[in-house]
C-alpha cells in the first residue's frame, strides 16, 4: 500500500508498503482522509524518537468485525488491557501502550491502518468525512472541561489561533466560558471573530494577571512565560504544547504565585462526535487543502508554511490521481 | 536597632539601624528569634531582587496594640485590604502586596519589626520559642493538605531531606499519606526514620513513575526533571522550589502523562500551631545551632554549609554577648 513513512531522518512515500498486521482484537480500517496535525510535524523534528507511518487524525472504514462497512473514527491509545493502568480505566496512560503514528504503532497516512476495536467510533452520516477528521483533535479541546472544576463565567485566554486553539476557544465558549483568543495572524483571528469569540493580536494586549483559566496553544516554548503573565494567582495553566525541546523558564512565579499547570493531552472523542453532529463547532472555515497521499510530501509542506489551517490527506486515489 | 540588612550586593550587620515605623493597624514586635530559611540564602543571589532586613520565620513580643505582652508569630503576607484579591479573601496574593523580609518591608533578623494586628497569632505557652519559629515553615507545608484532594493513603515521594522536605513529609504522614523521603543526606535521612517516615538515599531508588504526589523540596532546578520520573500519569507534583535561575527542563512529560504541577507558598498558621502544640510534628530534631544577631553573619554562613539544618538567630543579648 501507498503509506508516509518517517525512518527518523527523513520522510518518504512508500508505494509498496505492507499492510499492517491486524491482531486479534483489533478492527483493519480502510482510510478515507487523515489530518495533518503540529505534532506530525514536530516529529519530524525528533519528538517522541518515531520511526514509521506517520498521522493519527483519520477517518476511514472499518473492513472487519462488527464495524465492518461503517465509517468510523478512533482513539489513538492502545493499551495492553493488562497492567494496573489499563485495569484503573486509564488505558490512554498505560506505560505499555502504543498510540497510533506517535508511538510503536503505524499511522493514518496510508491506506490502511489497524486499531483495537474499541477504539472504534461511528461517525453519524450527518458529518463529513472532512469534519469528523476533526474529531481527534476536537476531543484533545475536550479533555480541558473533563479536567478544569470551573469553565462557565471563567475569565480564559487562549494563547495560539492555529488549529488547536480554534478548536479549544470553540469548545471552552460553548460551555461558557468568557474567551478572548490572542494570536499572531490576523486571518486566523478574524476566523474566530466571525464565530463571536473575542480576538486581538498577542502584541496588543499587556498580560494583566487576570485570567481564571490559560491555555497554551502556542506551540512554542514561549509559550508558557505569556502564560504566567495572563494568569491569575490561583489560576490554572492548561499546558497543551508538546515541543521536543527544554523550556528554558523560571517555575518560581508557579510557586510564588501558586499556579496550576495542567498538562492536557487526548480527550473523549463522543462529546467532540456530538458538538460536529450538532453543528456547535465550526470546522468548515479551518479546512485548508486537500491532497492525495500520493502528493503526501507536498502536503507536509503545506501544513508548514506559517499561517496554514487543516491540510489533509485523502486515501481514495481519484480517477484524475492514477 | 541592631539588624541583617542586604543591599543587593552585601550583607551587612548593622548596629544603629532605625526600628521600622509602626503604621496604623500595625503592630510593633520585639523579635526573640528567627530563623534562616532556605529562601533567605536565595535572596542573597538574587532571587526576588529584595534590599532590606532579611528574615521571615520569627517569634516575638508584641509591644502595642491589643496582644500586647503576648508572645506571637506572624503571617508573612500584607496585602492592601482594598484589591479586587484581598476583597475576595486571598491577601496572600495581593498583587500590592509586602511581604516580610522578602518583598518591600523589613524583616526579622532584627531587634523589632512591624506587622498587621491580624497577621499576628498568639503562641501557646506549651510550645517554647525555639519550637514557634518553625511554625511559618511548617505552615507551608500544610498548605499541601490544603491543595491537595487526597493525602489519606496517596502514595507520596517527598524530594529533599532538608528543612522543607522534613517539615512536608511530617505532616504528610500525619495526614495518612504512605510518604517515602528521598535524599541526599544519611544524617538527615537517619532523623525521618526515627520518627518513622521511610526513607532512602535518591540514588539508590529507581524512579517508578508510580507516585500519586511527589512534593519537590529539593531547592534545586533538577527537582522537577526528578518528580516527573516518580510521578505517575495523572498524579500532581507540589512544586515548593523557588530558585532565582530558569529551569531548563522539557514539560513534554507534564503534558503526555497529564501531570498536574502545583505551585505552593505560604500555609495556615493556626494548624501549623496546632501540630507544635500537640507535639504531633517533631521540630527538636531539626535545629542545629542558636546564634545572637551580632554573629549574624557568621550565622548565615552555618546555614549555607551543606547538612545544616534550622540555624536560629537569638535577638535579646544574653550578659555573656554584651
Amino acid at each position: 500500500m501507498r503509506a508516509l513513512r518517517f525512518d527518523g531522518a527523513f520522510l518518504r512515500l512508500m508505494t509498496d508498503h505492507a499492510a499492517p498486521p491486524v491482531t486479534s482484537g483489533e478492527t483493519a480500517v480502510r482510510v478515507l482522509m487523515a489530518g495533518i496535525c503540529e505534532t506530525d510535524l514536530q516529529i519530524l523534528q525528533g519528538y517522541m524518537g518515531f520511526q514509521g507511518i506517520l498521522g493519527h487524525e483519520f477517518v476511514g472504514i472499518a473492513e472487519s468485525g462488527p464495524l465492518a462497512g461503517e465509517r468510523v473514527v478512533g482513539e489513538i491509545n492502545c493499551g495492553c488491557g493488562r497492567c494496573a493502568t489499563c485495569l484503573a480505566g486509564v488505558p490512554t496512560h498505560c506505560p505499555h501502550r502504543t498510540v497510533l503514528g506517535i508511538l510503536g504503532r503505524d499511522g493514518a497516512f496510508a491506506e490502511r491502518l489497524s486499531l483495537p476495536l474499541g477504539n472504534l467510533h461511528r461517525v453519524p452520516e450527518s458529518v463529513p468525512s472532512e469534519w469528523a477528521v476533526f474529531v481527534e483533535p476536537l476531543a484533545a479541546a475536550c479533555r480541558i472541561v473533563e479536567q478544569c472544576t470551573r469553565v462557565r463565567d471563567a475569565s480564559i485566554v487562549v494563547l495560539g489561533d492555529g488549529r488547536l486553539g480554534n478548536l479549544c476557544a470553540q469548545v471552552l465558549k460553548r460551555h461558557g466560558g468568557e474567551v478572548l483568543v490572542l494570536g499572531r495572524h490576523e486571518a486566523k483571528l478574524a476566523r474566530l471573530a466571525r464565530l463571536g469569540i473575542e480576538t486581538d493580536l498577542a502584541t496588543a494586549r499587556t498580560p494583566d494577571h487576570r485570567a481564571d483559566l490559560v491555555v497554551d496553544c502556542t506551540g512554542s516554548a514561549s509559550g508558557l512565560a505569556a502564560a504566567l503573565q495572563w494568569v491569575r494567582p490561583r489560576g490554572c495553566v492548561v499546558l497543551k504544547t508538546t515541543i521536543a525541546g527544554p523550556h528554558a523558564q523560571s517555575l518560581a512565579p508557579v510557586v510564588i504565585d501558586e499556579v496550576t499547570l495542567l498538562g492536557s493531552r487526548c480527550g473523549p472523542f463522543l462529546p467532540a462526535i456530538q458538538l460536529l453532529a450538532n453543528r456547535e463547532v465550526d470546522v468548515e472555515s479551518l479546512l485548508d487543502s486537500t491532497w492525495p497521499l500520493a502528493e503526501g510530501l507536498a502536503a507536509m509542506e503545506a501544513a508548514k508554511t506559517p499561517g496554514a489551517m487543516k491540510v489533509l490527506l485523502r486515501m481514495e486515489p481519484r480517477p484524475a490521481d492514477e
